[in-house]
């Protein structure tokens, strides 16, 4: 098995993503995972929302995470499409909380949901499905089906 | 007609986002609109290329732009959902120019289509479309067929 | 309460997507609807799969279902958007299952998720989101949000 | 060059899909490619309206057409997702015209963009754009870049 745990993500998050401050993966669970953005100012718009654009991001980097998560340290995985309804306005002073489920984890392509929620709500503020490609260099490593 | 031309747009752009450094409307006119984003170290992962999310944000930018440019000033104005296809790696070391295309402005939603390339390249690096809703107060004040 | 119940709902979509063969509503609670495909040849690719289109048709008409189920009969309502990812070859001679959560149901657009699974079997093979606008003369009606 | 010219098109698709009944591709050159759709009852929801599922078959078609117009006969060159915007009432007893541009032809995906009208008109009933995967074993005989 080449996946990472939740500490090994953070970790390597961390490295990888110098810039991506205020992320932390949750949990990371076989069918879900988990990713809190503590929101800070440059993630607001006037008016104290939290932006569309801090939202895509928060929704990128958790289905990376997911990724990472199944198999392992794959730096080069990129994005190649996404598509994100936003249905409601996050709390204000609230942490923003993704949950991704990977749906299909195939030899080129990753597939997966994600649902974003203020902290402490139900109400599903936005929801993002995403496609990852793996290059094949790093889909040698791992346990792709 | 209550659109904006450019310099009104670039002023009340600058006003209503203090926090969108780096974006320049450079031309609005009634068939296409076009933003320039002056790459900078925020917009880069590591290895230098523009990140997926700040494209997202160029692209998101840029159709909020094209619909303030036909209906005047909107602040209300939110993205509802968007698609984004990642295609190509933006050329290193130049600025991302956006284009955008209106298809629709209608009472309640405005969709658009942006095409996102590399300074002086024709290839397309990313398209994206996305649907903003326009409040009904804001809608009083526009010409929205 | 102004939704429908699954005989309802049969009868009803019968009624206004008379050229619609082959779809029944199986379940409909205020969590998630069920729509089950009986797969005939008209669905059917060359080499005996399901096609795209087929399965689209399938997501489009399970969400409108979920959206009778919930605000009454509003025949005008109407798909503004859709995304669907493609994610496995559905099993050869098999009943399609679209199980459908409404995400946000508001006072102009309905949005919500789709999964379409091969009868008894786990795996996802096509997610679907898409966005309904639901046109106002119909909202009076409902009891939306 | 292993693409197809329109006639060869039109045949090739007659024969690997017998059941698209009413299509036919009109100009195919290197950046567009048109396709018509003679739309019939089956088309049709009560009203006269062209259903949302026969615009998605028309917009997946033609991007079909439009790969195989660029590598040649790839019969198994499959949808992976797409995403498309309804935004006007097709006209009533006029054909559909589809036009597509291909963004990108890579080793693995192809991308497009499809614009649908109605024939005679400027305005853009629908917009999509799709992601088609060639199977390694094509993309061989192809000239991707």
């Amino acid at each position: 098995m080449t996946g990472l745990g939740t500490q090994e993500l953070n970790d390597y998050l961390a490295a990888v993503f110098p810039e991506a401050v205020g992320y932390r993966v949750e949990a990371a669970a076989e069918d879900e995972l988990r990713v809190r953005l503590c929101v800070g100012a440059r993630h607001l718009r006037p008016g104290g929302t939290v932006s569309g654009p801090a939202m895509f991001e928060l929704a990128d980097f958790a289905m990376y995470a997911a990724v990472l998560s199944r198999i392992g340290r794959v730096a080069l995985a990129v994005t190649t499409s996404a598509n994100i309804d936003f249905m409601r306005k996050p709390e204000a002073g609230r942490d923003l909380v993704a949950s991704v489920r990977v749906l299909k984890l195939g030899r080129v392509l990753a597939v997966g949901d994600v649902m974003i929620r203020s902290d402490g709500s139900d109400a599903i503020v936005a929801r993002a499905s995403l496609t990852y490609s793996i290059p094949p260099s790093d889909r040698k490593n791992g346990g792709l089906a």
